[in-house]
Parts: structure tokens; C-alpha cells; sequence
């Protein structure tokens, strides 16, 4: 069916694998549109699932809003009127590299959506590791009284990889503490959250001088083994470590290692190869590690504040502003 | 051995039971002794622990510094020459009630000094509630991923019962974190830091407008029994508690029904009836519940900073001035 004139086909296209909070189901759409109903009477809107209908409706569709890899085969071929696809995620990693998507097709990302849970997840992070948590619930499982008392956390020294959004929200959650925050990014140009901001190429200088280090930055050609063994061994003695990121940016065996010898303080991990991690990982009962279930950075609000997103963007389409959020095809993220 | 003139003696009483923490060392006497060298030497100083000396010292003490109950029988007599008890403890519930306290002794108590670590502790317990980390280590220990996905904490309201030293510290911790503050006192009167305060007779008010509740308040004759078990039942489902005062005050047997049955998100409790806690306590495994050792508001440096404090005071009394952290004979604390 074609669009009416004036009217553009959007398709929501939902991997039902994925936990419900990403699912983009029609009374959702239906609430925004609501929200949005001057907006809402330039589209028409299709719901698929799990791919099941998926072609019908990239045959008119103009924009596409997915919680899974679009389809990336002959792309334009099927998809002939596609101007623009948005993304649930932040991160485009499963996406890279590009080669599959047409110069003439936007992708737009999520980025922006977590820096208020990333500051929470942050600054609970900090607190726990610092106060030694993951020992203190050890001994609660073994029904053990021994106090392990701590400095006030003010003074200490938080170096973080990556300042997007993430980041920053990690950035502004180490602040509020009382820590030095020490961001190292791809630029190094200064932010105003950070007290230090350095090149990912002097990310060794300082590693060192890390009481805790938070990985937050994307997952790119870039990043991927950032955080090699050789950097996890530059960790001082008694040092935390937290990833809200993605996992291999980070050897999480030599980072096991450490933890296992006791000597860092511990780890919070909110992110792994295998998601779900499943039962029989070495994650669960890795010593002083907490493992988070992959909810750092997300707000049940999730698909809400999406949709409230993608209407401002759809407005800025209409009066031809650039689209926020737009990927950079060449740094991949 | 009678004092010189113009020297005055201070003894050190140590209970050599209570955590290494808290003990009174003649070496951090003496470290604390070079950081105020000019008032040292106007003092000759004892040391002793379990009681075993402590009688040959109040022969001629002019000053006792103590981790522990100071001698309470016929303390004059023993004591002719004593003017001033300090104890390390902000709690002086187990002093009360003060009949054997002769009127011109003063006693003062380490209030002010854990508010620091009491904004950190709170800050963390907030966010672990919050973000459903009982549940989440449940999940942990059982080796299974179930994500919890909760919205930011910023706008959620915490009541705060009592607002001293501890209070305060909670008070900022919560409102750094974007919390409402509603502070419950004996007085009823504003401060600075919480958005509304009411007198303790109103407490009943707003325990259903919590999404958390922080104990704070010392233990008194006023506040024992508190927080009883038709005040736990004013809780709303979901909300979260959190002591960092004395136990007595809560009707832990009304709040372990509630968390057992699943009707609050959890509890962070830092006291009990029994510390340590014994290796068959309930405590250990009720549902949803947190046992930190009794290090919620304690810094390694306590010590440290009770004598810096210590002689502050001292500085005071060489020149008349009211003693600072008297305890109020009356009220209790």
C-alpha cells in the first residue's frame, strides 16, 4: 500500500529475544502519538516482530525504528523509499562496519538516553566498591561479623574511558562525591565535568593513578582491547574497576585474575560477551566481582522516552534540520 | 603521683573488646601530642586498658578519655580530681541515665564526627535499594541473569528520623542524589539542608509518602521504640529502610515480616541488639536485607580525629570557653 500524499510510513520492528523494556509494541507508539498528534497525523505506522513481516513493510516504509540489526542485505533493493532508520541502542557496534548502509539512509542512535541512570549506576558502583562490598556480602553469605572500615570516598581518584553520555554521567556521579575525575577520550579537548581530560594514547600515564577506573566509551575498531592485560596490570593494588560499556573492550581474564588474587578491591560488571550471561559462568562467583544484569544504564521510561525522541527528531526532519544523533559512519558511533 | 603545677593529667581507658578501630594507643597519643605540641605539654598522660590501672589514674586524673562505659560507682571518690569524661562514642545510650554523673563533671561525646562517612554509607544504601540490589545479589548467588530495570533515583522521597550529625550527613547524601528531604526531629524546627522537617509527633505523617526511611536519631528514652510495628506497616509497598542509629529504636521483628514478605525492596542495617552479630541470627539471610558490621559512620582515622578534637576542646577549657559536644544531661545526647 503506498503512503497517502503527505504522509510518511514508519515501522516499528521488534527482536522479541530482546528484554521487554526494548520492545516496540503498538499501544506504546499509540501513547506517543498521542503526545505528539500533530505529528502523529503525518504517519502511518506499521508493528512487526522477530522479522515475520519484515519486507511488506520496508517496501513503503520511510523510516524504520528497530531494537535489532536491520536488515542489511540488498538493503536499498528492499527497502526503495528508506530515508532513515533509528535504533533503540546507544551502541551501534553490531552494526559496524557500515559497507551496508546507503549514503542517502540516516542512522540515528539512542545516545543520550542513559546518562541519568549511568550517573546512579556510577555513583552506587563507587560507593560499594570503595566501602568493600563484595567482601562485606561474602561475609554476610558465610554469616561472618567483620567490620572493614574505609576513608570517606571524597579525595579519591576516578579515571574514566570514554565522556559521551555515559560518561559524562559517570563523570558528574564521581564529582558529586568528591572525587578527581580524569577523563580519557578519543579528542582529549577539555570538558567542563572533568578535572583532567587526556588522549586515549596517554591513557597509561594515568591508569596508575587510579582508584577506580569506569569504562564507559563505545565499542569501535577503536576500542575493542583498550583495556588489554597489560593495562588491567597497571591497576594499583586495592583499585576497583567498573565497565557500564561493552565487554571487550576490556580482557576480562586478566581482569579475573586480578580479582581472584585479591588484589583489587573488586569489580562491577554490567556487561559481557554472552548475554544472558548463562549458569555455569565463571562471572557469578568470580571473587569480589558483582555482577550487574546488563541494567546500568537503562530507565523502564526506556521506549517512552525513545519514541518522545524520535517525534522531535521527525519534526527537524520535516523542516529539514539535521536529524540529532546521527552516526558517524567513519568513527562508528 | 600528684599532678605538677600546671600540668594537667589525662588518662586513656581502652576496652580492649571493642574494634581495634576505637582503641587509644599511647603511640597515636603521641603522634596526636606532635600535631598540638604546645598544649601537650602542658599535659602528663596514662594509658590503660580493661579497667586493670584505671583506678591508680582517677587517683589523680583531671581528664579521662574512653572507648568505653566510664566507672560509674562512687566516681568522686575514686575520681576527686576529675572535671571532664570524653568518650569515643557519638552514642551515650549506654550511659544513660546519667545519676552517677556528678554535676561538675562534663562529659562530652564524637558527635560530628561521622557525618562524612554517613553521607557515603547513605548515598549507597539509597542507590542499592533503589536499584534493587538485594534482589539483583540474590540473583547473583543463584547464578541466574534477571535484569531489574528501575527509573533514576532523582524526585524519590526520603524521611529522615533525626538530624544531627548523622542525619545531616544522610540529608546531604540524599539531596545530592536529587531526593526529597523530609527530616523527622525532636524539634520540629527547619534547617537548612532538608525541604521540610516536622516534629517527631507528627512522624506518622509521612511515613506513607517514604520511598525510603533512614534512621538516624540516637537511642533515648524518647526515641526507643520509635519506629514500632504499626509504624513499619505505614511503609508503602516497595519502599526501602535504612538504619544507621541504634536498633532499639526499630521493631526489627515487624520489619523482617515486611521484607520477608516481599512487600519492601529491601533494608540496609547497620545495628543490632547483638553486635557481632552471631553466626546463627536470622539476620543474616532475611529476604532482601543487607548487614553491614556496624561500619556505617566510622573512619579509620577516628582516633586520629577524636584527639585532634580532643584538644581543640582542651584549648577551650585553658581558656574558659563552654566545651564543644557536651552532652545534654536531660535530653540524653
Amino acid at each position: 500500500m503506498p503512503s497517502k500524499a503527505n504522509t510518511y510510513h514508519v515501522h516499528l520492528e521488534t527482536d522479541r529475544k530482546r528484554p521487554e523494556l526494548f520492545h516496540l509494541p503498538l499501544d506504546q507508539w499509540l501513547a506517543a502519538a498521542k503526545r505528539h498528534r500533530a505529528l502523529a497525523k503525518k504517519l502511518r505506522v506499521t508493528v512487526g516482530s522477530n522479522g515475520e513481516n519484515l519486507d511488506a513493510a520496508l517496501g513503503t516504509a520511510d523510516f524504520l525504528i528497530t531494537n535489532c540489526p536491520p536488515p542489511k542485505e540488498r538493503l536499498r533493493e528492499r527497502a526503495p523509499r528508506l530515508k532513515w532508520i533509528q535504533t533503540t541502542a546507544a551502541g551501534v557496534d553490531a552494526l559496524l562496519p557500515f559497507d551496508w548502509l546507503p549514503a542517502d539512509i540516516a542512522l540515528t542512535n539512542n545516545r543520550g538516553a542513559h546518562g541519568p541512570k549511568a550517573f546512579d549506576t556510577v555513583a552506587m558502583a563507587l560507593l560499594m566498591l570503595h566501602q568493600r562490598m563484595p567482601e562485606t556480602f561474602a561475609n554476610q553469605r558465610a554469616q561472618a561479623w567483620q567490620p572493614l572500615y574505609t576513608t570517606p570516598i571524597s579525595g579519591k581518584t576516578a579515571v574514566i574511558v570514554g565522556f559521551g553520555d555515559l560518561g559524562q554521567g559517570a563523570g558528574r556521579a564521581a564529582k558529586k562525591l568528591g572525587l578527581t575525575v580524569i577523563a580519557v577520550t578519543r579528542s582529549g579537548k577539555a570538558t567542563r565535568i572533568a578535572d583532567r581530560v587526556l588522549p586515549t594514547k596517554r591513557i597509561d600515564s594515568v591508569l596508575p593513578k587510579a582508584d577506580f577506573v569506569i569504562v564507559t566509551t563505545p565499542l569501535t575498531a577503536e576500542t575493542r582491547g583498550l583495556i588489554n592485560r597489560e593495562r588491567i596490570n597497571l591497576l594499583k593494588p586495592g583499585a576497583g574497576f567498573i565497565n557500564i560499556g561493552r565487554s571487550p573492550i576490556v580482557d576480562y581474564v586478566a581482569l579475573r585474575e586480578r580479582l581472584e588474587s585479591g588484589t583489587l578491591c573488586g569489580a562491577v560488571l554490567d556487561v559481557f560477551d554472552q548475554e544472558p550471561l548463562p549458569p555455569d559462568s565463571p562471572y557469578w562467583t568470580t571473587k569480589n566481582l558483582v555482577v550487574l544484569p546488563h541494567i546500568s544504564c537503562d530507565d523502564p521510561r526506556y521506549v517512552e522516552h525513545l519514541l518522545d525522541f524520535w517525534f522531535g527528531n521527525f519534526e527537524r526532519y520535516l523542516t529539514g534540520k539535521k536529524l540529532k544523533n546521527i552516526v558517524d559512519r567513519q568513527l562508528g558511533y
